[in-house]
């Protein structure tokens, strides 16, 4: 599953520009589960994620992959890996306000990027055999997942998830 | 360029537990550059990198996507996703102390996951029109490139690079 076409209301603004999306295939990621939040339209996600206010999400793990989850318990916080799959990989300038001015795609944290992959920190708040609880996440329902790591730099101390 | 055979040195440890290895391409990467370390082997690398006081290393970007750059300076840190193409992909639980005791592979920072991607925070040292100079890398020198975001995360102040 390559990026498909954009969806339409995702146009190109004025003073963006876009190069040829991405078609080669460096390498390949295999899809780990998925991630479950309240936002189900792109238009409903917040600017980012809140990982200490933030709505509980669900990190769901394909069966293969659970026992990776051993000893998780331990890290307060974990950076999570995803595919922003409904973002177009061809900008290289965008107009984040609509105005015109354009800043670099590597200047912005929009999801329009040429390996649309988003690592974002949140907290882990409880552990399970096929998921993870988590507050943090800002992306649409069904993300699909790519990795789940500690955390190295948390902002705010919270306190641990019990060990797994 | 999918993941090749790892390379002999890389055994499984004993304890260590092994699935089937990725082969679905549920999305594809194209590479849009390369990292310049000093460490030419794996065994040279950091255990982490060091956005202080670690080597000055190159974020080099291939042409298409260098406009991608404008503005990126002004931003004092950056997270910068790369590709541990030397890494294997099969095992869910590791044993990074050699003894047998393992932890589940979402709980260790090792290269060795089923989608070997690292989201590093680097400070940003010099914008140039082709690559950047940052400080925090860890990884191989020729590592290829993913992404490159602003970082939301500093652990530590440092001066930021003069704006592009």
């Amino acid at each position: 599953m390559s990026a498909a076409a954009p969806p339409a209301e995702i146009d190109v603004r004025p003073g963006e520009v876009a190069v040829a999306a991405p078609t080669r295939a460096d390498a390949c990621l295999q899809f780990i589960g998925r991630l479950r939040t309240p936002w189900k339209e792109r238009r409903d996600c917040p600017r980012q994620g809140d990982h200490v206010n933030g709505p509980l999400c669900r990190v769901e793990l394909d069966a293969p992959w659970r026992p990776g989850l051993k000893g998780v318990g331990q890290h307060g916080h974990l950076q999570i890996l995803y595919w922003m799959h409904l973002a177009r990989r061809d900008l290289v300038e965008q107009s984040p306000r609509h105005n015109g001015l354009t800043m670099g795609t590597f200047a912005l944290r929009s999801p329009i990027r040429p390996n649309p992959v988003s690592a974002s920190l949140v907290a882990l708040i409880e552990v399970h055999d096929d998921h993870l609880v988590v507050r943090g996440l800002d992306c649409v329902d069904g993300t699909p997942l790519i990795d789940i790591k500690p955390e190295k730099c948390p902002e705010a101390p919270v306190p641990k998830a019990p060990a797994a």
